[in-house]
């Protein structure tokens, strides 16, 4: 049985977590936090999670795992079977990934956290966030999906990113952030109430706590 | 025809000219510089390059944009078909583009543009190539290729990362960064020799001078 290595705190982890229950694939949990130990880094080269267990060995990077997904197990696709279009999914979620996810992350510390990022850090971040929601707002339909009518892969990506960014450039910067794409905020509302997305959060919330002791404890 | 928006010293447009010359497949180049007006925000969201313009529309995302060209295109393919071989190429592009390049160009303003970049940009850098570099050595072949003795999409981002994260590495911190991935700089070396990386790499140099000048200039 395939397993997912990560804890149910990490939006990359509830990323795959949500499309494989969407998928209704089994799969097991394994409880694993980012580290530069031996023992973390044999299975994920960076450290990080999520990690999938396949039979033929471990991959790393929620959208390799995604599409692994979607080339060896039943279920809706994620991705269309049409070259292009299959394209354009992929060109959102790493949209999303790459230029909205990633610099909201890098405040992450200060706004989840209790930590502290530099000014520089700040600036760029809401630069950075700016230019990712406007580029979304360029090619997302939002009819109601990020890719049209069907929920692909970059709603995945788009579920667990969108409230995270949104709560770093409110909290930090005083923007609303979602209201630069109109539908975004319709779309991770509708998201949100999925089934598969109810018991993710359900888990994410019971081990919030038990995390941010974590993060917050140094690492 | 299939149009490479772009400009022949970008490195990123460079991994695509480089799987399309080694594919053998036709294709006209468009120059096109990275800039945040509507002309160019409207083939490229983020106002990047490089951009595929297909028959169906255009794809930006250099990843994204080799997949496409595996799915629709003759020639060798640059992902394996088994599905695990296939993430696996996957996720070593990603490492590559994600904890090497990325981190790497951060310091490009400083290392070849005549820019500064602040300490803390430096700091990060510093600590982030080493640990993309040392994540690489860990699952990466070098039998030669990234992911063993088939040439793969990992090696056409290999090809045009690894020699400027080398630089940067070597300019600002004096380390030598190919040294702690052993058959890195081995590889990297027989890749510029194939006749399609040649190609690609006077081009570059051709176009190099009129580059920095729009790079120096502001932009």
């Amino acid at each position: 049985m395939l397993k997912l290595h990560g804890f149910n705190a990490s939006n990359y982890v509830n990323m795959v977590k949500f499309v494989l229950l969407e998928k209704d694939v089994s799969f097991e949990q394994v409880t694993l936090y980012p580290a530069q130990e031996d023992a973390v880094l044999a299975v994920s080269p960076m450290g990080k999670v999520p990690v999938l267990e396949t039979d033929q060995g471990h991959l790393c990077e929620t959208s390799v795992i995604l599409e692994y997904l979607d080339d060896t197990t039943d279920g809706p696709a994620f991705y269309p079977a049409d070259p292009f279009q299959r394209a354009r999914v992929k060109e959102l979620a790493k949209l999303v990934e790459l230029y909205i996810e990633l610099p909201a992350r890098r405040c992450y510390p200060e706004v989840f956290f209790g930590g502290q990022v530099s000014d520089e850090t700040k600036e760029q971040t809401r630069e950075a966030l700016l230019k990712g929601i406007r580029a979304l707002n360029r090619v997302a339909d939002f009819s109601p999906y990020l890719a049209g009518d069907q929920l692909s892969a970059a709603d995945a990506l788009f579920l667990y990113s969108a409230d995270l960014a949104k709560a770093v450039a409110g909290k930090l910067f005083g923007l609303d952030l979602l209201a630069e794409a109109p539908g975004s905020a319709e779309l991770l509302k509708q998201l949100n109430e999925r089934d598969s997305a109810r018991k993710v959060a359900a888990d994410r919330d019971a081990a919030m706590e038990k995390f941010l002791k974590y993060a917050r404890g140094g690492k």
